[in-house]
């Protein structure tokens, strides 16, 4: 069955259900009259509302629609199977009740403010597929107005993997992560969120490129919000293309959006030993054969169907679930460091593998554990 | 266990589950790549949202908690253990999945906008415990705004199960709703729709008290809303209180807010075979054995520990299953009548029933099919 007749079936991946029975008697104390009584006490103590109703566990995914998969600025409704598929996945991998909110407008501030107006009910938002640098301005306005925390799993959560796959890859190739030379392609919320990371885990050269080249200091026809990658990132103003960059690179990052941008001429150009993470979905930068012929030592993908799935479904439901149990309402790079270190530990490197399986369950618990600590 | 307790051990009421099995397969279509052509398809023709999404079937329950229960202004986050029921309720009776949209303003221009910019993912509105006049205006703009139904249950929902209730109370007192003298205690919401409704049906004497008096054209400190019932009741313009209107009234209806507004001295200056609804919860206008014993023919309440409980939960699962099945985005006082009589019409008032148990299976497909016919 293709993948329409399989949606039409199901029609929508999540529901409702109720966490206790119900009938006659249980009734009034879930609805009238005792109801009442939890209300008044909410009213009394608003913290109680953590103990009284489900905030604790629920999450609104929001989005506007405007960067959907790879498919663009595809609006809020076509998203919605995307977003019901990220809620599906909060509530396989954590347990987590998460709720699509899908918004018609795609105004930066009007969407704070519908959030900020919704979030009663939400112990936390996650941000997803909203377009780039717009990602960035809502996240920031959103963390500074909502008392709950805001997780922008486009960025953080490929951030994370991204960190972890490599600590484990750069152990197999017997390098660190101090003195390789990283290239990322994509200047989006990935690439935003892999460069922080790997800056703040210790890496210190790393070239970044959008679809105009490698971004330096200076350059014309750059972005406002890509101001951050010339000043953290390429220290000796490298100027020029993927082929430039790539002359002696270590590592190889691609979260580009384009299909097939490497090629096995380019790999050629890297140091040996090279690492090749082709994380656009669903078809990669380059397919993991063709870098593995071409001399690299290590190729990861985002897809489930090769080796070394670095995906951000690895990290986003461990995330949420420390941040859900511990109430937290902010966290940092830092954090989300230990977050990677910990998802790092989970798989042997010298056993050649550097990631672990999305079905292994000691992920969740164990990223939960590292984002509290 | 007090009903604290019992909301501390469930922690919330509903919770968000998966609609199909999730593995390692069935996520190359759930999720990524396959999620895409859903997405795409929607993108193109946007009416197929409501085959691959679960919009079809998904309600938010809206409220800005400035009139929760009985208890008042007590905010967005104390009303979630009401909304949270509400959600459960519908998912009990009508499986229809209902999320609590709990805002943070109280500003009606700022509450249509809100609900309007997170309107894609839901297949209806249900207005919940948002204060009088708010509530109307509120309603009727969002009506106009938003292509998908609007369901403001404390006015409709109430007004439904009262009339239907009535139907049968006049037949057992052989009386016609045509001539009977009706008197309305309350003049918010509830009140409004039970006037809506019984006029819709054909009453012609029906009187209405707010917590000044009786409502008659010309009366000072009338809040403007009220002048429907200047227009529409109390054609003769009587004057005075509660005690004036009784005198020969055939039928009380209590949406007071009021415990014990009534007495059995009251009761005593109706009609022969009087009839009295008194609907205010928990603590009704009189209790039923009291009216009984002061003459009264017929006594009901909202509640579920006497007989003939007159509740809105029997109303608003079947006419919001009815609404969403056949996709009706806007419905009419007339459709709601029929809803009524195809409710009053499950018991038999020959064996003394007026209105049938909350658990009554037959109820919300006779009121789905109602609604749609």
């Amino acid at each position: 069955m293709d993948p329409i007749q399989q949606h039409k079936k199901i029609r929508g991946k999540i529901a409702i259900t109720a966490t206790t029975k119900v009938d006659q008697k249980s009734l009034a104390w879930l609805y009238t009259p005792g109801v009442a009584q939890a209300s008044l006490a909410i009213a009394k103590k608003p913290s109680l509302v953590y103990d009284l109703t489900r905030k604790w566990n629920t999450v609104a995914v929001v989005t506007d629609g405007t960067r959907v998969l790879g498919l663009g600025n595809i609006g809020a409704r076509a998203s919605l199977p995307v977003m019901e598929g990220k809620a599906l996945l909060y509530h396989h991998f954590a347990n987590i009740d998460a709720i699509p909110i899908a918004l018609k407008t795609q105004d930066p501030q009007e969407i704070v403010r519908t959030v900020d107006n919704i979030s009663p009910f939400f112990g936390a938002i996650n941000l997803e597929d909203i377009e780039c640098p717009k990602c960035f301005e809502v996240g920031e306005m959103l963390e500074k107005k909502l008392t709950i925390p805001v997780l922008h799993d486009d960025q953080y959560g490929t951030g994370v993997v991204a960190l972890a796959g490599l600590t484990n890859a750069l152990k197999l190739v017997q390098k660190k992560l101090e003195q390789v030379r990283i290239v990322i392609a994509g200047a989006g919320a990935a690439g935003t969120g892999i460069t922080k990371l790997l800056l703040a885990a210790g890496a210190k050269h790393i070239i970044v490129l959008d679809s105009k080249g490698i971004i330096y200091k200076g350059r014309t026809h750059l972005a406002p919000y890509k101001k951050y990658f010339t000043q953290n990132t390429n220290l000796n103003s490298l100027k020029g293309g993927l082929t430039d960059a790539l002359i002696d690179a270590d590592v190889f990052i691609g979260v580009s959006g384009q299909a097939n941008l490497l090629n096995g001429r380019l790999v050629q150009k890297m140091a040996p030993k090279g690492i090749v993470f082709a994380l656009t979905n669903p078809e990669p930068e380059i397919k993991p054969l063709e870098a593995l012929s071409a001399g690299a030592y290590i190729a990861a993908t985002g897809r489930s169907d090769f080796q070394n799935q670095v995906n951000n479904s690895l990290a986003f439901p461990g995330i949420m679930r420390g941040i859900l149990d511990a109430r937290i309402s902010k966290f940092n790079i830092t954090q989300l460091v230990h977050v990677a270190q910990a998802l790092a530990k989970l798989v042997d490197p010298k056993k050649n593998k550097i990631i672990p399986l999305m079905s292994d369950k000691r992920i969740v618990p164990a990223l939960a554990r590292a984002i509290r600590a």
